[in-house]
């Protein structure tokens, strides 16, 4: 008997997996696969990947299936389906993603880039939902971000906005590899986080993180830093100081721009937790101006294991709502 | 005989004048007229005396008036027409100018912000008819932003976006009157603007600077600075050169949020001309994402005297349109 309910199949295309899953309307995952994604393989490949992946979870379902949604790294079109260089894609090119995988399901496929599949997620499941407008920032190897502005997605002209990332907060600052300078992404996206650190690391030689990464550099990561901080490290401690300051002062030149006060942090990084999350608020509502003291919110996100997953399949429920 | 076409009462209130003029829908001012504003005499003068401007410039004139559109400094709410603490208007408080001036005219009053007011003008009237999406800069004592996107003021979620002025472009740079950092304005509004060149100039004892404030850094001004870069001095060209890397850094940080690339530049300040246009147009463009490089465009306002009038009246065509 068909379950009842409405469902979406998410679709979270990484490097190096492809995670897929049955989605209830409220955010439950009823089924979860998860594929090898064999990027170095080429386009085909990653394209057959995916659509055996759906095939694979359709299988034997009883769910009410309302549509395919896919979150995608690189460049999105989301009206035209294309997705375009995807970094750790080689030789991707174009692709248009919409077409490929729609011929072989009786479903609407939706696809959109993952930072915004992210800030859809959150709308539609989330932290967001209590909120009409609000900044996503997803922390990881980058910064990522995606705007709701009275519960649509702000996309800009060309489809391309939201890349808070690259918000500078420091015009003469570290190099960022997009080009410019003083980024926030340079600050605080995983490797220049890490990279910056290890160098500091050396004028600190009683911190706790040299036997959390047993005396070897290379084993530093965000995770060790907070395991440090945790274990009261002072050094650590600064750092995440550091970034609290880092991130507000980029969070409050949006919120002057935009107007919009509230922002939900995501991705790896999010898990140095109420530390950090203490201290970009208060970075954040010292920056801000005057009337926008008293609204600013700096929240976790909700959507933490599988939020790809979720993420892709909010994009049906959001398209057709 | 009436005067064919359409046209709009534009108000502009400043801290010295009421600048008040008729303007056709093309945007020519046809009568215009100043009266003192009278500040310091408190929130009731000023109210009479923008209204006694109106029937002023209103008595025997054979235009179709479409409405009254009133451009305000302050904090602006264009729903209910209140008008809240504008600076230099000492004991203002909270206003309902749209209350207080329509119960005297049988015509539509709209009230805004002067700065959106200015952005909302260059959109009917002046350098942004041809883009769906621009930024407007207000560059003077303070440096003020509008937001078009797709024909439409972004106003935020309380009708407060905009504020370029206070985008952060180095979280540990010069205090701003904001209270935060390193802010676009504390580095080109034109007091500090000012205030930094005097500190720098005791370096510069061969600067043509000195002979154009006679010896006397009161008499400095952009004016001073704008010429003497005209006349080759390096010093005064090296300021300049400053000034667009410093307006690049923040532009290009509002362009990689919002996905907009055109950008309006006006105000005292933009008077510097192409030396400056073309120092920002390069630091944006060094900045800016990769696939917005080869969009960015930085131009001139068109609305220049009377841009205040202008852009008031332009509200009316605006809302009606």
């Amino acid at each position: 008997m068909a379950k009842t309910g409405k469902f979406a199949v998410g679709v979270d295309l990484g490097g190096t997996n492809i995670k897929i899953g049955i989605v209830s309307e409220k955010g439950t995952i009823v089924k979860k696969i998860s594929v090898k994604t064999q990027a170095e393989e080429g386009t085909k490949t990653v394209v057959k990947n995916i659509k055996k992946g759906i095939q694979e979870i359709l299988k034997s379902n009883d769910y009410k299936i309302r549509g395919i949604g896919i979150g995608a790294p690189g460049v999105v079109d989301i009206k035209k389906g294309t997705v375009e260089n995807p970094p750790n894609f080689p030789g991707w090119g174009r692709v248009n993603l919409i077409k490929a995988v729609a011929k072989d399901f009786k479903y609407k496929v939706h696809v959109e880039n993952d930072a915004n599949a992210a800030a859809i997620g959150e709308m539609i499941f989330g932290a967001g939902k209590k909120y009409d407008s609000f900044v996503m920032v997803t922390l990881g190897t980058g910064v990522g971000g995606g705007i709701i502005l009275r519960n649509k997605m702000y996309r800009g002209e060309f489809g391309a906005a939201g890349e808070i990332g690259h918000i500078t907060i420091d015009y003469k600052g570290p190099e960022c590899k997009c080009g410019s300078f003083g980024c926030i992404e340079a600050f605080v996206g995983n490797q220049y986080l890490v990279k910056r650190v290890k160098e500091q690391l050396q004028d600190h030689k009683d911190s706790k993180i040299w036997e959390l990464i047993q005396n070897n550099p290379e084993n530093l990561s965000p995770r060790i830093i907070q395991n440090a901080s945790e274990k009261g490290d002072e050094f650590a401690k600064s750092i995440i100081k550091d970034m609290g300051l880092h991130l507000g002062a980029a969070l409050a030149s949006v919120s002057n721009l935009l107007d919009i006060s509230t922002f939900i942090m995501g991705g790896g990084v999010a898990g140095f937790g109420k530390p950090l999350f203490d201290v970009i608020r208060t970075s954040v509502t010292n920056r801000v101006l005057k009337p926008l003291k008293h609204r600013v919110k700096v929240l976790p996100a909700k959507l933490k294991n599988d939020a790809g997953i979720k993420g892709a399949s909010a994009l049906v429920f959001y398209r057709s709502s």
